[in-house]
């Protein structure tokens, strides 16, 4: 009981990146304000990549320049693609990032435009350049792919060879289509385990299919002790109205806490946030079930 | 692997029953008979409520009548409130009923307007003027209530003794307002098991909180092997826009399927048939995520 679980709220990146409207950069900090109000410690506040590639994500190096000053406690850290997101990433100061590799080739290529060597390389260079850089592989596809299906848990532990030679020690298993089941989730966990008993887990579940809840949980339950998530799960597709995409904090947050798991998270300024975020985001798709409920429990 | 798991699809009952717009009778019957092309074997059809309180119940006998008669092979059941209602539905040829009542007082007064000693009454006189009458109970607020908040797995055991007492061999344990969490779930079937390991159980549980569908698996993987959900998900409050109720059918079968679990459900066949009913009922809440998707799968 009370086993610590550490939130790793990727909103800031992953619900924003997909929306058209620009959020002014005052509006980007207070989100991350309240995130951090709530007692959120770990935040992906932003992603270097090209302005022009992704708008939304021009004023990357002001947002982590003013997190970065502002808060000394938050564990802040961006998206990095390749070497130049990394220099600007590193010049104003940030020394964590995720780097994301598909397990398919195939959505590697349509996602990132690069062969596995060249994404294996990439890195390779970044980490040359920048060895005091801390980096977290985004495995994505790890559960499954829309081109290649889903793939046995052994070629996941493979998959990762190659980066764990490069001397990376934390990997977040993303279900990027939320295709994993419970089952797929605890054995791809202890596949990876008992290849890499010293190298940290974290899992980035989709709602897409309604299983971001239990496929998190299953992940907690075979010992992976940090979450991905992002507030009001902001990130569905603007192209599949009512589509879920990521799980909504507040969501695993308030199961967590009812567990009696340590979150460290105020339920209720956290659902706070939510509601200010959609105010705030108005061609965002939200999925997380706590904003509508109306039949409130008696305490 | 390949445990068997019985899904009880409510949706002609407790999807239903909210909705303001009549469905025609063979609209309803079409559901039905695509829910039983598509390999459900268990459905609650109706409720024999007065048409006055309930108008979209008002052809209970005949679907009954109809649905009994075209298929035999279904395990066909209906709620029942009251003596009348069950007068009916035996006349009509039910055989298998559900009768509500809530473990919190408030919650029985508020939601049938009965005391628990009048609950326990009125089935007494059911089951002794209809002896051949099978009855499930359904146990509403199992795992927390409006009013009362959540109380001990004991208190839902102890409440269950006067029913035991008068016969009834099957409890389906309901989570109304979807509070429960996965701990809980487990903690409560465990003491109502340990009390009573000869009695048959179920569990509805609300996906209100994003928590169906782990609540669910932690009642399947806590020995349970019934499962109530609604196609489509129907049955969210038309007041709180947003909000989800019901446990989509078509999301807890993919999940149980693709984990290895034998629901001898035809998920492709489910869909279909869920996004017809969204079609012809226009005025339901929805929450089922598989309509939505793009990003399929390879298989």
């Amino acid at each position: 009981m009370n086993k610590q679980i550490d939130i790793y709220e990727v909103g800031p990146r992953d619900g924003f990146q997909n929306l058209r409207t620009y959020i002014p950069l005052e509006e980007k900090l207070k989100i991350i304000d309240d995130l951090v109000a709530s007692g959120i410690k770990h935040i992906q506040i932003t992603s270097f990549v090209s302005p022009k590639a992704i708008p939304q994500m021009k004023d990357a190096a002001e947002v982590a320049r003013i997190c970065l000053e502002k808060y000394k406690n938050v564990d802040f850290f961006a998206l990095v693609p390749n070497l130049r997101g990394a220099q600007t990433a590193w010049e104003v100061g940030i020394r964590k990032i995720s780097y994301v590799v598909s397990l398919s080739a195939s959505h590697n290529k349509a996602n990132i435009n690069r062969t596995h060597e060249e994404s294996c390389e990439e890195l390779r260079k970044i980490m040359e350049r920048y060895p005091e850089l801390y980096v977290c592989i985004d495995l994505a596809t790890a559960f499954g792919c829309p081109f290649e299906g889903k793939v046995p848990a052994e070629a996941v532990a493979a998959f990762m060879k190659d980066y764990v030679a490069l001397g990376v020690h934390e990997f977040n298993l993303c279900d990027t289509i939320g295709v994993a089941n419970p089952r797929q989730v605890r054995e791809v966990i202890h596949v990876v385990r008992a290849a890499y008993p010293d190298l940290t887990l974290q899992v980035h579940i989709h709602d897409t299919r309604n299983m971001g809840m239990v496929n998190t949980l299953a992940a907690i339950e075979a010992g992976v002790d940090r979450i991905q998530s992002t507030l009001g799960g902001l990130g569905g597709c603007p192209f599949a109205p009512g589509a879920s995409g990521n799980l909504a904090t507040e969501d695993i947050v308030y199961m967590l806490n009812d567990m009696g798991y340590d979150t460290g998270i105020n339920f209720d300024e956290l659902l706070a946030a939510s509601r200010r975020e959609k105010e705030t985001i108005t061609d965002g798709v939200f999925s997380g079930h706590h904003m509508n409920i109306q039949n409130k429990m008696a305490e």
